[in-house]
């Protein structure tokens, strides 16, 4: 495998050593932010939910109006090529396509001569016989930086613009949690900084709807794909922080993470009798607060084990 | 004067062609726009309005967390060396510091090795006694893209997370429209997409309060000072589109434009007695319809020559 410092990269067409990979500074990319991405998963040499991610992809460049020409086929060559050109199997992939160089001004041309980047870097397969790519389970803390409205910038859009995300993760050095609860600005909980959140409670699995800025995840729809072949209740829906706080089972997902077991919420131990007055019935006979600890509970586990299911009878079979 | 095409920039300490000049895509200012910048004007070889400018990104990085660790004296000798290698005087100047590349994760470190690019390009000086660097004035249009909120990014960091004006200005592809007039989620005028917005009804000069999200513009500032110096009666408050609509006067101000008359505001004259019940008697004998639309109205001519004299006055003495 390669190592980190040798990777090699893909720019606007070129294999090129990570070390030299750039882009203009009159790219609307870097200018402005004026860029569509997609992070994805390679397992086995094979990008995970493709076509999802090229959806998505899709509907971000409608946003934009960024018509980049360019054909899915092509992406997935330069991705593929950029996974074997690193000899890597199980990587974290970053597809970025920008509106490129075009004269000096806000207003973009309509005529677009896009800058594409591929980025990679090893990245093991967590699931049942994995290791997880994050240390133990996450703790949450909401943030008073509130989602960008839909109204402002589409939140179904992945964009370069990530301000909005990073201020709500520079809050977090008071705290030293992992992710943010950020609320939209009616005080809903829209996401994590760049995580959708899931909770149960009352044996229904629990995630704030899109109608609200959401991005919607593919791990996401994957979690909730699987929850509704296995017949869990599943109820998508406007929550407070405080109905987060006092859930049975908390977890996170992104393409990163996969399914995140979240054993803390603003400083409450999610979960805990203590703090969970009615619908623990059914949970701590199959979990004690240390299984809690490093797994989540039995819907996160169940929901992990089959997540990773998937993955192997997809990619490794 | 140096040829576009042959300009030179400053990138990371050196002086580079423009062509050359480039940022690695692991730059945290092409990943997630996260990065501070000052878009200036230099009149005879010096930066208008420097203070007010380093004043700003000051609290930019503030917002941003990002102590770059640079002297303010470092970025104008960077910007005057740039200036210089272009043979320019009269030139616009961007300036960006980035949070430089970081591990690939969204939470920012501490430490920074900040990006710090400079960009010029020649830009004849405006002004009475020169050209304007716009043709005519501006038709405005009030689009469907609400302001982020400062709830989720404080408008007064002004940053490389620009969408939200890019996708104000696409809305302009259908009335070919110069420049949005963006309201806030509460319907309240903000602000144009690169630009500051004024006008003119029953003699005083009214202008979007900050207390809304809307940029502190240095020419905004500029304009506010000359105003309270002549005893203009100005406000700055809350409005409506139909406010600016029904206006006797319009312009719009930025350091490219400087200040620049609006003769349409959603399809409809500005000044016009028709659509002009009240507010008119002072008007009507200084300008015709013709004036007002090559000159902008009375109040905007009369700050157009004090901005200009101002200049004239600090820069080419």
């Amino acid at each position: 495998m390669t190592e980190p410092d040798d990777l090699v990269y893909h720019v606007d067409g070129e294999l090129v050593p990570a070390k030299e990979a750039s882009v203009s500074v009159d790219d609307r990319g870097f200018r402005y932010g004026d860029a569509a991405f997609e992070t994805m998963r390679a397992y086995g040499g094979e990008v995970f939910q493709w076509e999802a991610h090229m959806d998505r992809l899709r509907e971000t460049c409608e946003v934009l109006k960024l018509d980049h020409g360019i054909a899915t086929d092509d992406l997935h060559r330069r991705i593929d090529d950029t996974l074997a050109a690193n000899d890597l199997a199980d990587a974290y992939v970053r597809l970025s396509i920008t509106r490129g160089v075009q004269p000096g001004k806000l207003t973009p041309d309509e005529s677009v001569d896009p800058t594409v980047v591929v980025i990679v870097k090893p990245l093991p397969r967590g699931g049942s016989d994995g290791q997880p790519v994050y240390e133990g389970p996450a703790t949450l803390q909401t943030v008073k930086t509130k989602r960008v409205p839909d109204s402002a910038i589409p939140a179904h859009a992945k964009t370069h613009n990530y301000l909005n995300g990073v201020l709500a993760r520079l809050e977090l050095r008071v705290s030293a949690a992992d992710e943010a609860i950020m609320v939209d600005t009616d005080g809903h909980v829209a996401e994590g900084a760049t995580s959708n959140l899931f909770f149960v409670r009352d044996n229904a699995l629990r995630t704030p709807s899109l109608d609200g800025p959401v991005l919607p995840g593919i791990t996401r729809r994957v979690v909730l794909d699987i929850a509704a072949d296995e017949g869990l209740p599943v109820e998508s829906g406007q929550y407070t922080p405080d109905d987060v706080r006092n859930a049975d089972e908390v977890f996170v997902t992104n393409s990163t993470w996969e399914i995140r077991p979240v054993d803390v919420v603003d400083g409450i131990r999610i979960g805990d009798d203590s703090n969970n007055a009615s619908g623990d019935a059914g949970n701590d006979a199959s979990r004690g607060e240390t299984a809690a600890a490093t797994a989540g509970g039995p819907v996160t586990t169940l929901l992990s084990r089959l997540f990773a299911a998937r993955i192997e009878r997809s990619h490794y079979d």
